[in-house]
C-alpha cells in the first residue's frame, strides 16, 4: 500500500524560492533542505504507524478484545499527566516523562510485544529490541534520532527518577486492566500472585503511592477469585 | 464489566499510619484524603479507556484497518515532538501541545468522532461536545476538572500559537493516512478536491511548512486519480 510514497517534491523543492518561506523558525534554511529532512521525519510518522498493529496481552477495560500497544502508549502518556504528583522525587521533567512514555514500545514494531510474565520471551527481548531501536530510530535526521534514542535508552534503563516514573506507569495500567477485567488475563496465562508481585514491585521506586495502590489491588484480586495465591 | 471496582480500600484507609508515607509530594496531605483523590484519578483512567473504541474514518497506513482515537491521539503527539520546529511562532509551549492533543479527543467517548467532512455532523457538534467534556472532565478532582476542561477548551477556541499547531498535526496525519492508502477514504465518502483543500487550509495558520507540505500532497493526490478534483 506504499506504492504512492514517497510523493515527489519537485514543484516545492526546485521552481519555488527560499524567500516563499514563512516559517519563523525555518530562516536561513533552504526549503529543499526543510523539505529533505521533513521527508524522513514523515516517513517515520508513517513507520510508527504499525505500533497500531502491536497486540498486548492486556484487555480492554470492557474485555471486549485485547488492547494495542499504541493505544497503551496514549494511555500511560495521559496518565503520566494525570499523576505525576505520586512521582517519587519531586520536581521531576514530566514532559521527558511522556516523551518516554510515547516512544518507549516503538522498538515492538520489530521486536513484538514481549508480555512481562513471559519468562521465555525475556532471554533475547533487550537484543532484539536494541536492533529495532536502531534501525526504527535511524528513520529521523540525525540529530532526532539521537534524541530519540537516548530517550529509549533511558527508559530502558531505569536509573533516572524520570525512567522510574515512567516504568510505574508502564505496569500500573495493565494492573488496573486485569483488576477491572476480573483476572481474564492472569487466569488465561496461569499467573500467580507471587509474580505479579515480583514483576510490578519495582513500582514503588518510581512512585511509591501508586505502589501501594497497586499491592492492594493485587491483594482484592486475590481476595476475589480474580488472581490465584 | 466493572463489578469488581471500586476495591474497598479499608486496609490503607484505616489501619495504616500517615507516619507510613513516603511519597515526598503527599507530605501534609493525610494517607486517607490521598487515596480518595487517586480513586477519582483511577476512575478517570478507566474512564478514557474508551477512548479505544471510537473508530475514526481513516485507515491505517497499511489500510488494514480503520483507527481509533486514541491511537490517533497517540500518533499526533508524538508527531508534536518530531515536528515542532515547523509551527509558525518560536518558542511554543510543546508540553502544552502534547497535552492538548492527549485529551483533545475524549468528548468522543460521549459525543462520537464527527468525521471532519461530515457537514449534517457538525451541525450540533458543540453541543454534543459541550456536553461531554462537562460530564468526562468532572470525573477528576476537581483542580484536575479546571486543568483539563481549560486545555481543551483552548483547543477547540484555535486562539493560542499551541492550540493552531496542535490542529495542524490533527489534519495532517489523517491527510499522510489518506494519501498513503492511495485516497480510499475520500474515494468512500465522494470528498473532492475543493473540501480537502477548504477543512485543512487553516494548517497554514499553525504551521505553513506542514501547510506547504500538505498542499503538494493535495495535488499529488489529484494527479494520481487518489482525489477527485
Amino acid at each position: 500500500m506504499k506504492m504512492f510514497w514517497p510523493p515527489v517534491f519537485t514543484g516545492v523543492t526546485s521552481s519555488h524560492q527560499p524567500c516563499e518561506q514563512t516559517d519563523q523558525q525555518e530562516r536561513g534554511r533552504s526549503l529543499a533542505v526543510t523539505m529533505e529532512r521533513l521527508e524522513k521525519q514523515v516517513q517515520f510518522v508513517i513507520e510508527i504507524d504499525k505500533l497500531k498493529q502491536v497486540v498486548r496481552q492486556t484487555l480492554l477495560t470492557d474485555a471486549s478484545r485485547l488492547e494495542n500497544s499504541a493505544e497503551h502508549s496514549w494511555h500511560i502518556a495521559a496518565m503520566a499527566i494525570l499523576l505525576h504528583e505520586y512521582a517519587a522525587e519531586r520536581d521531576i521533567d514530566v514532559f521527558r516523562v511522556v516523551k518516554m512514555l510515547l516512544i518507549h514500545d516503538l522498538v515492538e514494531i520489530d521486536a513484538g510485544d514481549t508480555y512481562c510474565y513471559d519468562i521465555e520471551g525475556h532471554a533475547d527481548k533487550a537484543q532484539r529490541e536494541q536492533a529495532a531501536a536502531d534501525r526504527i530510530f535511524n528513520i529521523l535526521p540525525a540529530d532526532q534520532a539521537v534524541e530519540l534514542r537516548a530517550l529509549w535508552d533511558e527508559f530502558e534503563r531505569g536509573q533516572t527518577p524520570e525512567s522510574r516514573f515512567a516504568a510505574a506507569l508502564d505496569r500500573l495500567q495493565p494492573l488496573i486492566h486485569n483488576y477491572t477485567t476480573g483476572g481474564k488475563m492472569w487466569q488465561h496465562h496461569g499467573v500467580k500472585k507471587d509474580l505479579v508481585v515480583a514483576r510490578n514491585r519495582h513500582m514503588e521506586l518510581g512512585a511509591p503511592t501508586l505502589w501501594k495502590y497497586a499491592a492492594k489491588l493485587i491483594d482484592d484480586a486475590v481476595a476475589g477469585n480474580m488472581l490465584w495465591e
